[in-house]
This record gives structure tokens, sequence and C-alpha cells, in this order.
């Protein structure tokens, strides 16, 4: 992408009403635009980020077995009566009447529609295990919208709903998530803790919360400092294994790990004074199992093998995507901007002109613009017509993990400088180098 | 994907409440489901042609040089007061009130915000052209919603708005739209015809929907016939050159072409009767230029190179993928169901097991399956233990193009058949035949 036809609006000035870094860096980096409270338009930088979020999700999610369907963002009220959340849910669920003043509802979760599609159409436990996804526009009308997309009010929401005939079969359902969870945080380049938490308003008894921790992190956290070093279950992990997950699964809940509401004081203090971990938090994904809390009373049943009815286990599995962006920048940033991730960068490489219209610069330019696009790079070509001081600043700004600056000074000598935005590490190297380097 | 692990709900009799062909098939089909009037799901065979469809609208979107960005749904009803369409705008607005009592709206459409954001951020007529588009859900509460997918009420519209500074810099943005939707329309399958077309309560005074041709279609039009073989301009157009795109707008509005609400029987009248076509047409485009209808009461201006500040011309550009989906089905099905177009078929190639549990032919299916999946096919493998008759209408049902099926008489002599969907064309082959056939 060349930026003289790209729209990335730089803000110079730190926005005032940004109370953490995530939202300040955003807005900075021409990444959201706020429209109203808690509502924001993503600009292209910004979904460049968020898509390449949503395709990891994704990716996890279908090869943990999960299938991807798209449910509607409007829902009738009469599906929450049949569970009983209509009059139970507060004033976050945002309520509207239609034309024919037929109550509706901004879908803030989807455990009724979901268990409404699964009773028209399964009947026999020869269907499951099933678990079906999306990824889809949530609305929770917080009373004061805050922090930008931590706390917004229209936000994006992976969620999983799994579907068993029993509790052990539940159990290895909400393991595959599990797995899938870590694998996903991980891909994402952040180190991602399970703790037991609290089920709130979902329900059920056996729920996990997944936190990052950073300073700026919402909620004061709990754990045993060995988790910062587990491996990641291996992309070829078989999820059919049930005693191969639950191993995994004991594995990563051995050690002590908690959120506030959960904390135990004196099982903390059991662990080792120099492996205690007491930090700062952001929630980034949460799992429950819920067992027949829906079926029952929307008639989700299937025949099992003995030809009786019963309600299927439930399970459900949230990750909000537009969350993420904003708890990646919290974990990773500087003075000078974002550091992306490369699996999350909007784009790989930077290309810096130093000087626009300089045909040999320009020349240059191009040539390593199009070969690494060609090789399957995202690059962005910062084409215009500017000082080299602000090509700097934007480019660490915005968080493009490398960074090749061309001027004539070391072109002169057939060489390109290649920056490292993480590190900061410099190098000088031939034009043939750098694209060699960059796009294999 | 294994048919065993997927989730394709196929219903055996047709839907009573189903009025045409493309709603009667995508429920069948286990493609769609009705949750609440004009309201549907995506089961996971729809939302693979929904997101095969998107793909393509963004990949001629991006190449004609518009910039994704991707806006909220709900919208505060402020906006809306300023360019006075929040009175004029009738029932088919969805109005929400929030916890706090403030009015907002789910959008029917993006002018007035991506008004909003253009004013936040551009000055200087350095800055132009630029065109930003979206693809996000609308509503819109038909009184009353019908026909499935063609006349929901919440619906994914993509929709591309351009900003210049003048009226012939408008209408060269016009243009790049108009090709980007000859190419998309072409890509999809579809013989779409631009027809000179009433602005509606978008405002304007140059519009043109694109019409597909289909005895189910919603309105009668009228056009030449030479239109249904005119040349789709190729893929290395240049959108930069104003005269080059003026050439092709210029024959592609030589001939003969309208709606019945902008038809001059007279004009008719003068094409030759052996090449009038007048038929049914459904709209799957509609692309209108306004000038300052927006930027004028909402003060979007730019410093124009003589120093002097003036409203931005805007157009706007929409194209329906849901709609799309069902319009593509209405214009290619037969009796025994779906046939749909290579580029937005779920599935590219359905292999059928005629024997599963059979070990020689499941074998020989997994060989298939996991060959043609690694040259980056689709492939829906019906690895159920069913009837091979209830496999066959299955596949022809839901309208993969290619269909392999693989039984243990012809496996016997080490051959498989492979049955087109389109023609019914059949041909007995050897399975490393099939593999290079449809893996290349």
């Amino acid at each position: 992408m060349r930026l003289s036809r790209y729209f990335l609006p730089i803000l110079r000035e730190t926005p005032k009403e940004a109370e953490i870094v995530s939202h300040r860096l955003m807005l900075r980096a021409g990444m959201i635009r706020q429209q109203s409270a808690g509502l924001y338009s993503w600009l292209p930088l910004g979904l460049r980020v968020l898509n390449k979020i949503n395709r990891i999700v994704r990716e996890e999610q279908d090869r943990s077995g999960a299938v991807e369907i798209l449910m509607p963002t409007i829902q009738s009220a009469d599906l929450w009566r049949e569970s009983g959340r209509y009059d139970a849910y507060g004033k976050e669920m945002l309520r509207i009447k239609d034309r024919h003043d037929r109550e509706m509802l901004y879908g803030p979760t989807n455990e009724e529609m979901v268990t409404d599609i699964f009773r028209s159409y399964v009947r026999s436990y020869k269907d499951l295990p099933l678990n079906l996804y999306h990824i889809q526009w949530k609305f929770r009308d917080e009373v004061r919208p805050r922090f930008g997309l931590m706390r917004g009010r229209e936000f994006l929401m992976k969620d999983a709903y799994s579907f068993d005939l029993d509790q052990a079969g539940a159990r290895h359902s909400y393991n595959k998530m599990f797995v899938a969870y870590l694998r996903t945080f991980a891909r994402l380049g952040l180190k991602a803790i399970p703790m037991r938490a609290d089920t709130g308003p979902i329900g059920g008894d056996l729920s996990h919360e997944f936190i990052i921790l950073a300073s700026t992190g919402e909620s004061e956290v709990f754990c045993h400092k060995d988790y910062l070093d587990f491996d990641i279950p291996a992309a070829d992990t078989d999820f059919d294994s049930r005693e191969g997950l639950q191993e995994i699964i004991d594995r990563w809940t051995s050690l002590y790990a908690a959120t506030s509401e959960m904390h135990d004081a004196a099982a903390f203090a059991a662990v080792a004074p120099e492996q205690q971990v007491s930090a700062r938090g952001i929630e980034v994904g949460h799992i429950f199992y819920f067992g027949t809390k829906y079926s029952e009373p929307m008639g989700a049943t299937v025949t099992g093998p003995d030809g009786v009815d019963r309600p299927v286990h439930m399970g459900s599995y949230g990750i909000g995507p537009s969350r993420l962006a904003a708890a990646i920048i919290e974990a990773s940033h500087d003075e000078n901007g974002i550091v992306w991730p490369e699996a999350v960068a909007p784009f790989d490489v930077a290309v810096l002109n130093l000087k626009a219209g300089d045909s040999g610069t320009d020349a240059a330019c191009e040539r390593i613009y199009h070969e690494l696009t060609a090789a399957g790079r995202d690059v962005l070509y910062d084409d215009r017509d500017d000082r080299p001081g602000a090509k700097f600043a934007t480019a660490d700004l915005i968080g493009i993990p490398w960074q090749l600056v061309v001027g004539p000074k070391s072109l002169a000598e057939g060489k390109v400088e290649l920056k490292r935005r993480a590190g900061g590490e410099r190098e000088t190297l031939s034009i043939e180098d750098a694209i060699q380097r960059l796009g294999s």
C-alpha cells in the first residue's frame, strides 16, 4: 500500500479523553475514531489488525473442530423470555421496539439463539459433539463506557457454544476450547494465564478466565511464576484424545492462579515467595461449562444411545477480538508508540523513501515495494513528500515490525538501512539482501 | 471438511413460508435459518458462500483504489439531524434509546457517519481523491419482510463513499466504481447490466442500478440485447486514466437500458425488435453521485489549490452481499437444487463415499480428500454412513460444482466417477487423473 493513497490520519497531539495507553495510541496512530460514547469506527490501519486477530482466532477454532456460523445482531425478546434472562439481564441490554412494537434487543451474547438453532435441527446423540461459533458484533450498554476498546459498548466477540450428550463429553469440549485458547493467545504474541473464575450471569459451575499481565490491567491477579514459561500445546495436538487434552489441562491448572474475586490468600502463601507473581491483569478470554442451564428450559434435548431423551450439556467460550487489539498494545508498546507482534502487525514492512521525487530513490523503493509485495508481504510504502523525521516518527508510532529506510546517501553505496521496531537494532545491507531477508 | 463433523441441516420438505426459489433452496440446503421476521442466521454452508462473495467484492474495491474501514452498526441520531434525514427517513429506520435516553439508530446506510469521519481529518485537496468503504450489517425495518434474504431486515452491505474536490473528479470516482462493479458481478458469475436509475432517498442527480435478468426478478426491465455479450473490463484496467474509464462507461451506457421507473417506451421502440430484451430483473448494486448534498450541511470542506475552502463532492456505492447470495441462486439453479458458479461455491469438490466403512473405499476417499485439500481446494467429504441416493441428492441440492463418486464397484477397476453439477456430464477416470484434474 502506498501511503499517498492510503487513509492514515495520524494525530500529532495526545487526545485528552484517553485514559490508558492503548486508547491513546490507537487514536494517535489513526486506528480508530470514536463516533459516540463507546462506539468506534475502525480506520484502515486498525481494521487490518482486527482482521489479522480474527484470522488467528478463526484458525484455532477450526483446528479444534468448532464450526463457524453467523447469527444476526438483533434478537427477539421472546427467546430470552424462554431462558428467563430477559427480565434478569440489567440495563446493559440494549432493548429495542420495532415498527410493529415487537420487543427486540441487540444481542449481548448468544446462548439463547444458538440453543434455538440447535433444538431446531439436532435430535440424536449421533450428531454430537457439536461446537458452533461465530464472530459478530455485540452490544452492552455500559453505564460509563471508557478505556477505548477495553470497555466499549459495541464490540466484536467470538463466541463458541458446545453441545454434548453428558458431562464427560462437555468436559472434553471445554478442554478443546481451553487448548484452542492457549494456542490463540500465544500466536497473538501474548502470554495468557488461565485462572479459575466466577461464572457471573452466564451461570454454571466451571469457568476459566484467560488473563494477560500488564501494568495497566483492570484487576489484580495472583499466580505461580512458572506459568510464564509453560509450553504451548503444539499445532498437531490430537483434539480427539480425551486423555491427551486432560493431561494438558491438568498441567495448566496445577499451579496457583486466581483473579482477585477467587483469590485465596492462604493457598497463595503456600507458593514459595520467589515464585509468587502478584500483578495487574487484563481478561482476554472466558470459558464456561454450564450444563443444562439453557437446554432444559428451552427444550434442547437429544435421544441417547438408550433411546431416552435428555437435555444437552452446554458450554460457551468467548474471546473479544476488538478488545484484544487494545490488550496487545497494553502489553507491547514503548515511549515512541506501538510495537506490534509480527502475527498481528497491520503491515509487515514499512519502506521509508527519504527523498520522494528523487529518481534513484524512487526507483529503489519501487523495486523493493514490488518484490516484497510479490513475495506475499504486506508492505506500507511511505512515498509521501515529507521530512525524514516525520516518516521515522510515524513508522515508530504505528509499530510496523520492520522499517526499511531508503535514502540517497546510503543508496550511493548500494545500501539501505533495516531497523527492527521491537529492539531498535539497525543494520546496513544491500537492496538484494534486504529483499531476501524480508521476503522469505 | 468431513460431513460427519460438519453442521449441514438439510430439510427434506420444502418450507411453506418460502415464496421464491432462492429462499426455498437456501432453507432446504441448510444455508440459513430464520430467527425472526427478516432476521437470519447463516449456517456453515451459507456463511462460506457469503465469505466468498465478500472476498470478491473486497478485491475489486481494493483494485479500484478504495480503502476499507469499518463503521459501527449503531449511530447517534444527532448525526442524522445534521443532514436533515433523521426526520425525513421513515419507519424503515430502527430507532433506539439507550439507557441514558439518548436517541440512537441502527444504521440503514452511512453517508452521515462517513462524512463525519472525513471532516474530522481531511482539510486539503492534496488528500483527495479518497474512497472509503466498509462491509457491515445494516438494518431496514421493512413493513413486510419477505423473499428471504432478498428483502430481509438485517442485511450485509458493502457501501463505499467517494470524496473529490469537484464534479469532474467525482465523475472519475463514480466511473471507478462503475468498472469495479462490472468486474465484481462478472467474477460472481452474473451478467449484470447497468441501468440509469432513480436516486430515491440518497439524493443526487446521477445514478445507475446494476440489474441481473432472472425470471423471478422483482421488477420489469428493458434493455438492448447486446449488453449480454459486452466484454468486461480487464483486471489490469488503469483506474487512474480518466479518459480510459470514461470510454468504458460510454460504451456501457451507449445502448438502451432502463428499469420500469425510468422506462421510455418511445426510445425503447427505436431499438430493433429482435434486439429488444424485456424481462424481469433483480437489483444487485446501486451507485450514486450526489455532489454536496451531505458535505454542505455537515461542513465537510477542503481547501483547494487556490486556497479557497469548498464542500467536497461525494458519491456512494452499494452492493448487498447477503442479497447477492440469493440473487445468484435465482440466476443459477435447476429442479434438483442450487448450481453454484465456481467462484462462490461453498466447496469446490464433493467427495461421495458410497460405502463408508469399507476399508478400500475409505482409503481411496481419504487419499483424494487429503491430496485435494493439500492442493488448496475446498473439499466436502461425505463420509457418513448413508444411502448413495441420499448422498447424490444432497450433493445436487447444495450445488457443489464437482462431485467425485467413489464406490467399491468402480474402485475394483481403479476408477472413480466425476460429475459436473452444472451440465450433469459424467466421466469415469483413475484416482490419479481425478486428483490431477481437480487439484490444478
